[in-house]
C-alpha cells in the first residue's frame, strides 16, 4: 500500500514516534492507554499507591481494604501480646490463641474507634499504643474517605463505541463510520472528536510508522442526547481512497478516535480514546437505526442496537 | 412556514439529529436534559449509583440514607441472633423480639462506632462480625462524607430565566428577548450565551427538524451583577423576520438558550440550558425594569420582577 | 469632561448596564463583588447555606459550629428527658437540672460517637433515639469534613494590589500604573490583566455610564515571581489623555482591574477584581523599587514597599 | 557574547523583569519555583497553613500530625487535672505523674472518639470539657481527611527531565535537546512545551537580563506514551547560532523549559518548569535510544536510559 497524499500528514504522531510496528500489536489498549511496557522504573511504592487504589476495580479495592485491616490488626495484636496481655483489662483468654484474639478484637475496636470498653488498656505502654492506634484509626478513616471520594469523582465517562467500524454509502460516495453513546446518566456536552489513521509504510527507503488525520464530516456537537455517528467521507483527498481491506492488513493499520467532552453533571473535562484494527473494519455495511418515536411521540434510544450492522450487497 | 434564508443554518443540530417532532413534544426538559427515553440499557446498578445519589433531591437523599441504615442494621441483627444472642454480653432481652432489638441496637452502636459497651461481643464469630461491622461503619461513613461533599460541590447554578420570551420594540425594529438573574450568592463571571431556533420544515420534499442559530446583540458579559437581557434583533437576516405566532405553532417551534458561565466562588464552569416553546413567546410585550436606585444612590435589583411583562398595544 | 475618542468604547459594560452613578457610590466593593442590593429574593435557607458556611470568616464558622452543637444536644437532651430519664442507665442526676445535664452529656457522647458507656440507653424508644442520633452524628461529621475541605480548597488568591494608582513618567510620556504581589506561597502562573475606565458622560443628551478599555503595555506574564506593575501608557489614543484629576472627580470615575491567573499549587483558575476611585489616583508620583539583590546575589522582594510612592515635582 | 537577532525577543520576560544576574544564581529552583527571597511579609500563620501542610513531605506531615496530637492531649490532660482528677471516674492513678497520664489517655480516648469508658467524666465542668473535646476531635478528624485528600489530589506530575541538555546533530545542522518521561501511572495528554533562553547582555550601554524564546521543532504532542525529546534546531535564526559554551558561561546563561499537560486520570491541568544552567549543557553529544521492541513485538521503554548520553567526536 502506498499513500501518496503526503500533504495530509500532520506532524502529530500522537507521541508514538515513527518506529514501525513489527508484529500484530495494538498501539492503544482497549482502555485507551498506550500498549507499552516500562522498565528501569523504581518500584514507586508511595507515589503511585493513590493512583492505583483509585483506578483499580471496586472488588479489588475492597479486598485490599479488608486485607490491610486484617494485617494491621494482626500486627497490633502481636504488639499487645508482646507488651503483656495482662495490660488489657477484661481480656479473659487463657490460651495463647485466645489471648491473641482478645488482643486482635481489642485492636479492631480501637482502630475503628468503636471502643466498647469491655476490654480496656491499662499500664503506660499499652495505653500509649492504644492512643497511637486510635490516632492511626482516624487517619486511616480519613484516607479511606479520600480514596472513596477520589474513586467516585474521577472523570470516568462511559462513552461506548460500536464494536466495529463500517465503510458505508455516504452522500455520493462512501464513508468510514463508527458510532458512540453515553452509557451513564451524566450529561455530556461540547463533544469534539478526531480520527487518525496509522500504518507502516516505506518512506525514502525506510520503514516508518505514519500518522494521517482523517477529516470528519462533523467533528463537534453541543449535547450528546442520542447516539453520535462519526463519519469520515472517503473522497479523493482521503488517504483511504480506493484502498481495500487487504491493503490495511498488510500495513498493520490502526484507526484512532480521540474524543474530548465535558461532563456537565460533575463539571469535568473527559478524554476518551479508542482504536480499531483492520479486522474491526467492515468494508461494505451500514449501521442500523438506533432510535425511533414511541406512541407518545417521544424519541427512544435503543442501546442494544449500538453495534448492530447490516451487511450490504 | 418556509424559512428560505438557508445561509443561516449551521451544521450544529445540537446532537438531536434531523428527525422531525411529530407530536407536541419538548426537545429539552425544564431541567435542561434532553427529552429522550432510553431502552436496551442494562440496569447499571453500581456505575450510576453515585451519580443518582448526588443528583437526587435532599429529602429523597436523606430517606435513602435512613432506609439503608435500617436495612443494614436489621441484617446484622439477624446475623447476631443467628450466631447466638448469648454472645452479646449485656443483652438482657428474653423474648425473640427483645433479643432482636438488643442485637439491632448493638449493631447500630457498632456501625456508627459509638460503642457504649453496655452490650459487648464475646466469642470468636460474634467478635469477628462486630470487627467487620465496625470496619464497614468506617467505610459507610467515608462514603457519606464523599456523597455530601459531592452534593454540595456540584456545579449547580441557580440561573433563573424569565418564564416567557417577549418580542419587544428594539432600536428601529423588534427583538426577541428573554432575561435571567443569578439566584445564588455565588459570583458568576465570563458569561456566554447562544440562542437557537428549531422547527419542522420540508426540505427537498422531506420533513426535517431544522436548527438555526439566532444572533444575539450581545453574547457575552464579564460579570453577572444585575439581570441580563438576551436580545435577538429581528432584522431581515433573522429567520424569525415577519413570522407570526401561528407560523411558530404549526412548525412545532422551540427556542433553545445555551449558557456557559464561570462560578468564581467555587472555580467551576457551569452550563445552563433552557428552551421556550411557541406558547411561551409573547408577541407584543416588553419586560418591566428590574432595578432602581434607592435613596442612598445604591442600585437595587428586584427579583420579583424577573418575569414581569407589560403588554403593548 | 468629554471623551471624544468613541472608537475606544467596547460593547462590554461588565454587566453593569449604562445607568449613570448618581451619588459617590463604588461599582465594585473592595472584595471584588458588585455593589448592588437585592430584593424580592426568597430567603434561600437551604440553597445558599453551603456557600455561606464556606465563604464566612473562620471565627464565625467555628462559632456557628459550636452553637449548632449546643442546640442539637439541647434538643436531644430534652427528648431523652421527655421519654424518661430512667431509660438512661447510669444517669445519676436527681434534680431536673442534673437530669437535663446527664441527658445532655449522653447526647454529646452519642452524637460525637465517643460513647464512653457509663451512661447507656435502655428501653425501645430511647435506644431508637440514640441509634438515630449516632447516625446523625456520622452525617454531621461528614458534613463538617466537606465544609472544612470546601473552605480550604476554595480558590482564594491573596493577590494584593497597591493602595493607590499613580500617573508616573513612562517612556516619553506618562502612564497610569498600579502594581500587585502574591501574598501566598501558592505559585501563580499565566496571569492576564485587563483595565477598564468607567465614568458618567452625556451622550446624545442622555446621562450615561460609559466603559472604556485601557490598553496595557503588557497584559500577560508567565509566572508571578516578583511584583507586577500594570502600565497603561497615556498616549493620544488613551481616553485619559490630557485629563486632570478634577475631570475624573466630576465624572464619578472608577478604574477596574480584572485579573485571571492559574494557581499551580492547587490547579485552579483564580479571578481577581479591584477598582480604584478618583481619590485613589496620584497624579504625579512613581512607585518605589520593590526588590533588590542581597549579599549572595539573590533577589529579595520587599512586600512592605508594595504601596510605597514617591511624589514627583 | 552579543546576540544581534533582536527580532527574536518577545516581550515576555516570564515575570522576572530585566535586572541582570550578578552572581552565579539560578533563576528557577529545581522544583520549578522562582529563586527569590521575600521580606516584609507578615508571618501568615493561618492563611498559608493549609498550603504548607499540603505541600510538605509525607514524613514531615506525619511528624506534624503526631506532635499536634501529643500537644493537644497534654493540654487537655493538664486541664482535667486542674479541674480535679477525682472527676474522672475510673482513673486509679495515685501519684501526680500517674494522674497526669490517666488524664492524658482519657483525653486521647475522647478526642479520637474511641471512648472505652473504663475512664469516664463526671461533674459538670469535666463533662463539659469532654463534650467539647469530642466535638474538637470530630473537627480535627474532618480536617485530617481534607488534608489527606488535598495531598493526594494535588496535581503533582512526576515528569522527569534528563539531567543534561545536549547539542546534537539534527537534520543538516545541530539541535539543542532535552528529553522527558512520565514517571507516574497517570496518563498525560495534550502536552505543550516552550523553551526560553535568558542571559545577561549590554543593551544601549545598560546591563540587562534578556529573554529569548527558542523555537521548538515540535511543541505539542497528544499523548505522552514514550519519552519526548524537545528539539530546538540551531539554525541561522536561533540566538544560539555559532555560540560556544564559553559564551554561555560568561553571560550567566540559563535555559527554561515550561510545560503544560493534562492529567487524564485525575482531570487536572499540570504545569511543569525546569531550568538548565550552562554547565548542564553538553556541546557535542547525543541521547541514547530509550526504547526497543521486545520478543513479542511490544515496545519497551527503559527509564534508566533517560539521561544516558553518548559523547560524539
Amino acid at each position: 500500500m502506498s499513500f501518496i497524499k503526503r500533504k495530509h500528514q500532520k506532524d502529530d504522531d500522537l507521541g508514538f514516534g515513527s518506529t514501525p510496528i513489527i508484529k500484530n500489536q495494538r498501539m492503544l489498549n482497549s482502555d485507551g492507554t498506550a500498549n507499552i511496557e516500562r522498565t528501569g522504573l523504581p518500584w514507586f511504592k508511595f507515589d503511585d499507591t493513590y493512583t492505583r487504589l483509585v483506578t483499580m476495580s471496586w472488588s479489588r479495592f475492597f479486598v485490599v481494604i479488608l486485607i490491610t485491616y486484617l494485617i494491621v490488626n494482626t500486627i497490633f495484636a502481636l504488639a499487645y501480646n508482646l507488651i503483656g496481655i495482662e495490660n488489657l483489662n477484661g481480656a479473659k483468654g487463657l490460651t495463647p490463641r485466645d489471648q491473641f484474639f482478645d488482643a486482635f478484637f481489642f485492636s479492631a475496636q480501637t482502630i475503628s474507634t468503636v471502643g466498647y470498653g469491655h476490654i480496656s488498656p491499662q499500664g503506660f505502654i499499652t495505653s500509649c499504643l492504644a492512643a497511637f492506634e486510635s490516632m492511626l484509626g482516624l487517619l486511616a478513616f480519613a484516607l479511606a474517605t479520600g480514596l472513596l471520594y477520589g474513586r467516585f469523582s474521577r472523570p470516568t465517562s462511559k462513552i461506548k463505541f460500536s464494536k466495529k467500524m463500517v465503510i458505508a454509502p455516504y452522500k455520493d460516495g462512501k464513508g468510514l463510520m463508527c458510532r458512540l453513546v453515553n452509557l451513564r446518566r451524566n450529561q455530556l456536552i461540547d463533544l469534539e472528536a478526531q480520527m487518525y489513521l496509522t500504518f507502516n509504510e516505506t518512506i525514502e527507503g525506510k520503514e516508518t510508522r505514519s500518522f494521517y488525520p482523517l477529516e470528519l464530516e462533523r467533528d463537534k456537537i453541543s449535547i450528546l442526547s442520542l447516539n453520535w455517528t462519526l463519519v469520515h467521507p472517503i473522497t479523493e483527498n482521503s488517504p483511504l481512497f480506493e484502498k481495500e481491506i487487504a491493503d490495511l492488513i498488510v500495513a498493520e493499520t490502526e484507526i484512532f478516535v480521540i474524543m474530548k467532552s465535558f461532563d456537565d453533571t460533575f463539571s469535568q473535562t473527559i478524554h476518551t480514546r479508542i482504536s480499531y484494527q483492520d479486522e474491526e473494519i467492515e468494508m461494505n455495511a451500514k449501521f442500523q437505526k438506533m432510535f425511533f418515536h414511541n406512541d407518545e411521540g417521544r424519541m427512544v434510544l435503543d442501546y442494544d442496537k449500538l453495534s448492530a450492522i447490516e451487511i450490504l450487497e
